[in-house]
């Protein structure tokens, strides 16, 4: 039995459903926006990069441009329509080299390009939508969206290598957790909330706030992410649950299960880790339930909806700001809801 | 026996010694550069991306640059240098991932970055070596430095999979290798050429005659390269040889053995090349010898070096071309030099 508890969801003006409503006509023109892009690639690939595209992905970093440059509906220029574009090319792009390194078979509930096209042509798909997200990113008056955004992009890669370096090792502290997931996850989110409140002319102190906002947020999806891996059901969430532990990527739920297991238990699970020893993930997760692992993971991940919050605090009459507050609600629900009923 | 002829070296004002005496200090200056930008990598992975850097590689392309921009020795300004140090990342970034897909152990007789870090790590390094050419290409006055950039990489990215997608197909045509070769060698010369000319601030007739001169030369030297593969001499490639055969590669000299072998013969080919057959390269390279395949692919780089010098034509006093020309003239020497003896 788990002892779990999280702090409900705080009341705040736009919640759930009505941020995602405002979002609705924008994310159909960057649907558009996308597709008209396809065009752009060699006719031999415009198939496969159209793949890609093909998602019923949750576009939250085109959410974060929009939210973060948010001025009022009509106030959505095509500038905050082409920067999401860049900012989820750039994420597909990872994603489609992240499934040949992983050798996923499905992502939301599809075949990966990696299993589609093979892993040979998904690595050239990668880096062709990577060209091409930074291309559009050059479509600007200035350089710097696409000094921003070639600079967040080698970050995002730098923060997957140290991830792959440490796979399998089993002495990862909360340190090295910490910065994989600054790198790898918190700077696109942050340089799409840089980009959007940049674009919209917000001044120099709100996009710093509101990148900073970013950063945290992104910070706590991932651990979200992370917990989902094993406390999600994998209908929902799209994808194979347990994969961390069965590829050794040493993770905060299982962190914070190494520290609280006996010593006995942890050399078993540091061996499972370093795949020394076949994977018990289904025994892993009991013992989470029962160490009270789920609530700890969730309270870092209101510790860090707590910094973004905070970034937010001296800003309270800007137009994103409920907007970006609202979307701390929807995390905060989204963790709620997978709360463990065992 | 072979009967193959090759016409001599043309000798030009500056043939081989001299051109590359001339930019000696200019890549000295580029390897310099190149290092100092490792601080921008995060230090988790800086050695390896050092690693990706200390190459004798011949930096064809940065050479295009130095030399189209050329306006005296004195006159290699620092953004030659860097946009040189761009094409050089793009360049090493689609050799690292080349050396994946080809599960190319050595290259330039050292072990790739593939087998020295892993496949996983590699496709990421090669995403980070990308990404920071292109954030390079962002640190000029305008956006079209690296909006050509951009261009060209989604291009060669695009040829390298359409390469891939006709790996083992026995129906290749010499259009489908034109067009391949156009994509993943040629469009980085062309870019090299054009870069070079614009910054150095030659007027735009010259620029557009450069560019041609660099898309020409770039597929001599491709269909150099393919023939080298069965003609030259693996210690001083410093590659393992006949690999395009085994890999089931269609380049110009397998086309034209093709066309060349009796109906017999052609089945068995084209079966080794779709893999049904284990593959004879010491066999093929024999009846490429007999039936005069090295002629006739020495003669489509010599009409490409042909196309290349005829862009120039116009252009005969301004300062790039008789170097242009100069490399040339050694391309025609390499060309040269691997003529097969038997």
């Amino acid at each position: 039995m788990s002892s779990v508890t999280v702090s409900p969801p705080v009341s705040r003006p736009h919640a759930f459903a009505s941020v995602f409503a405002l979002l609705t006509p924008h994310m159909a023109e960057l649907d558009r926006f996308l597709r008209g892009q396809m065009t752009s690639f060699e006719p031999e690939i415009r198939g496969m990069a159209d793949y890609c595209i093909d998602t019923t992905g949750k576009r939250i970093r085109p959410a974060l441009v929009f939210l973060s440059g948010w001025r009022g509906p009509g106030a959505v220029t095509p500038d905050l329509v082409r920067v999401a574009a860049v900012v989820e090319l750039v994420h597909l792009a990872t994603l489609v080299h992240d499934d040949i390194m992983d050798e996923a078979d499905v992502r939301r509930s599809r075949r990966t390009a990696a299993r589609e096209f093979g892993p040979t042509a998904a690595v050239l798909l990668g880096d062709a939508l990577f060209a091409h997200a930074l291309h559009l990113a050059t479509q600007f008056p200035t350089t710097e969206i696409c000094a921003a955004v070639s600079d967040s992009t080698r970050k995002v890669c730098a923060g997957e290598i140290v991830q792959t370096l440490r796979r399998r090792s089993t002495n990862v502290t909360r340190a090295d957790y910490q910065r994989i997931v600054d790198l790898k996850t918190a700077e696109l989110f942050r340089v799409s909330c840089f980009l959007g409140a940049r674009l919209a002319g917000f001044e120099g102190g709100y996009v710093e706030a509101v990148s900073r906002f970013g950063r945290h947020l992104g910070i706590a999806y991932q651990i979200y992410d992370d917990l989902l891996d094993f406390f999600g059901e994998e209908a929902r969430v799209g994808k194979t649950l347990g994969t961390d532990l069965v590829s050794g990527k040493l993770t905060l739920p299982l962190l914070i299960l190494l520290e609280r297991l006996s010593a006995d238990e942890r050399m078993t699970l540091t061996a499972e880790l370093a795949g020394e020893r076949p994977p018990q993930p289904l025994l892993r997760l009991g013992q989470m339930r029962e160490l009270g692992v789920f609530a700890a993971v969730s309270q870092a991940v209101e510790a860090e909806i707590a910094a973004a919050i905070g970034a937010l605090r001296d800003w309270p009459d800007d137009a994103p700001t409920p907007l970006l507050l609202g979307l701390c609600d929807v995390l905060q629900a989204q963790v709620a809801s997978v709360r463990p009923s065992g």
